[in-house]
């Protein structure tokens, strides 16, 4: 087999055999086929695109490359959720302990954040003592134990994507659907998960920027499960705005337990309920959606979802007091409110622009050496569609730092993320479309 | 500028500024830019195209990527031709003393063999005490005192495009006509000519496969010449059999000193002709195609071109009197007739397996490393369309070798790229169609 004749069927848009895709894949990992023949063929895949098989076969090549976590130990069905990325997105430590609390085994391992979309295992670590490093055996013992664990991801996990991904991104080759998809799905995978929720997000605040793409995107994930035997379900849900009012670590996680006690922002509610909802009902634990969201809905009520965020908190060596006190969550030295120059109607925050400004707070990484500050932040006051009048907060941005030169900037570039009109603005739905193996449902 | 930013934008379809272009092309040259983009940025040529402006300024960027020859102390219009690779093409060493003959300078580089098609610079060489190492001073020298020189290409020639042409072999990238014209039209820019004659082969022995394809490449070629001010007309000639009869360095050298005197192959005779009236008029030393084709027959007619083909022999250091006496070229000591199976007309002969023929035979380079048998070659007996009697002989095979399983196994690789049939075949036309800057003359 040659990678030249494997690059030319491709070009021509034929079809690549599964013998052929993981000679691809293994070859460039352990780095007999170079960079440049790598880089034409994913090229070629982005014109001629691949079919269902041949994505799914991509994918498992790509799962198969490094480590693969062993979850059989803990009982139940495993179900992971991903989210394609977002600004503000505290859903995963809003549903870890709500799915546990429901019955459905949650092992997670999660990034940290780069540029303007924060990290999970970042924000765990806003929780003092809180830890993200187990050893694989600790990681299955406690999510027997308590029925959640969220861990750092470690080890050996793709490399052949890792390598993948690095080449595209100087190559122009990351708008490939079935690249972006085999992704994600072969870093699940490894991972560990039997069935897979999705969270595509769609809009300005995203990399898919119509609903279409979205689409798209979440069928291409759907079909790998199908084909792979992880059963898969995406929903597609709006980045318009950021997603919930806080941006930053700290001020996350305080959002994430107001979330659990049932006093969070309406959307982050909303689409947490519903994505334990799908989660409960993949790994068997409701019959049905509507049953699911019934029980998810009832355990942030009866107080047994923020009951498992404090054993979870605490399994992890955090202090799990900052649940009933958030005073024990660091906080920042300086709250400077952003106002509105007119009187009107929050038409649109842009979610990209929104969460550079707090990573240029200290709340994220521009470069993978960069220390965050777990206090800093952006908090909304406002939402798209909510009325506004001149001098009214838009949010706070809570600082380290309070030189008048750098306060000022700040100020600008929130204020210039959002955009105030005369006339009453519509907000996007949160929930666009959900696709499953049964087909798309859009809302 | 980013490289990643301009690999997207042709990615997209999107037109690459004069600086864009030379930024690649020079960070590629000089290593700044990684082998891993230049080959998604082919990939994506490949697909997108580039227009006349982009292709000329690729071309220019090329030329200008290491030494080009400064030709402008040789007086009159330096005329180069180029062939894009045959079999059994001996027009160089027929054109050099011919076009010199009619007062149009020659000075001309050439390369080696390399697979299945020679090179003019190894068939010189088959002439005892022929050198084609020559300072750029005596080249120059030559070329004003005489007409006419020919030497191995030498020095740092268009970089760029080695370095290019070498990753697109590895990355399925070198079917591209902009990639493939530019390659070809910047070597001999660099390479100091005024004007260019182009040979661009057709048919089952060339690369370019269809009529059409050919026209295209053609087109391409020309418009990079009117685009950078070096007139170019290229002619579409016939590859679906060997040029001439001769394949093998000293057959071919016979074959040309034969054609100089009027007594070569009719389909050789007509294509130089032909070439050298291109050239003539281009070189502004004839004032119309006619008058140019008629001077061209006459220098054959009248003794002149094979007087400059001893002159040129002669100021190179070769023995010129192999042009009187052929018994002084290298002959091989076996001679073996394949003869035909059965009565008919000759339909077909495949081109490229001759050459290879030709080549296991010892007159051309499997690898770089190999060393060249100069007597050795095929002798075509037979053409396309010509009749032919079973035990009547299609070709002799001249070779240094006389082991029978060799002889066995030459015999039938020759004989079965040789298809005759019962019915009368059609010679194709050898020459198809005809590209200059005033458009297409298909024949």
């Amino acid at each position: 087999m040659r990678t030249v004749d494997l690059i030319q069927r491709k070009r021509d848009g034929l079809e690549l055999s599964r013998e052929e895709i993981e000679f691809l894949i293994n070859g460039f990992t352990n780095g007999d086929i170079p960079d440049y023949q790598m880089s034409a063929w994913a090229m070629a895949v982005f014109y001629r695109g691949m079919n269902a098989r041949e994505t799914a076969d991509l994918t498992m090549a790509m799962a198969r490359s490094g480590d693969q976590m062993d979850l059989s130990a803990i009982p139940g069905v495993k179900v992971d959720k991903h989210s394609t990325g977002g600004v503000g997105d505290t859903t995963t430590i809003v549903l870890g302990p709500l799915v546990a609390a429901l019955g459905v085994p949650v092992a997670k391992m999660s990034g940290r954040g780069l540029g303007h979309t924060g990290g999970t295992i970042d924000k765990l670590e806003a929780i003092q003592g809180f830890t993200v490093e187990r050893t694989r055996e600790q990681f299955v013992r406690q999510v027997s134990d308590i029925g959640v664990a969220v861990i750092s991801q470690s080890g050996n996990i793709t490399p052949a994507d890792k390598k993948l991904y690095a080449l595209r991104d100087v190559t122009a080759t990351v708008d490939s659907i079935p690249l972006i998809a085999s992704s994600i799905m072969s870093k699940k995978i490894a991972s560990g998960a039997d069935r897979i929720v999705l969270d595509v997000k769609t809009g300005s605040g995203a990399f898919m920027k119509t609903l279409d793409e979205s689409i798209h995107l979440a069928q291409a994930m759907v079909d790998i499960g199908e084909q792979v035997g992880r059963e898969t379900v995406a929903v597609i849900t709006n980045m318009d705005e950021p997603l919930g009012l806080a941006i930053g670590n700290a001020l996350e996680i305080r959002e994430a337990v107001d979330t659990l006690r049932g006093e969070g922002p309406a959307d982050l509610e909303a689409l947490c309920i519903q994505f334990a909802a799908y989660m409960t009902v993949l790994g068997g634990q409701a019959a049905s959606f509507e049953e699911a969201k019934d029980r998810a809905e009832q355990a942030i009520r009866d107080g047994s979802a923020i009951a498992k965020l404090k054993q979870f908190i605490h399994a992890q060596g955090g202090n799990a007091s900052i649940v009933d006190d958030p005073a024990h969550l660091p906080s920042a030295p300086y709250i400077v409110e952003v106002p509105s120059e007119s009187d009107g109607y929050i038409k649109a925050m842009d979610a990209e622009s929104l969460g550079i400004t707090a990573m240029m707070l200290g709340a994220g990484r521009a470069t993978k050496e960069d220390v965050i500050d777990m206090a800093v932040g952006v908090l909304l006051k406002k939402k798209v569609g909510d009325p506004v009048q001149a001098g009214e907060a838009l949010l706070e941005l809570h600082m380290n730092r309070d030189e008048k030169v750098f306060v000022q900037e700040m100020s600008d570039r929130a204020r210039q993320a959002i955009t105030v009109s005369q006339e009453r603005a519509e907000r996007t739905p949160l929930i666009q479309a959900v696709v499953t193996k049964q087909g798309v449902q859009r809302f």
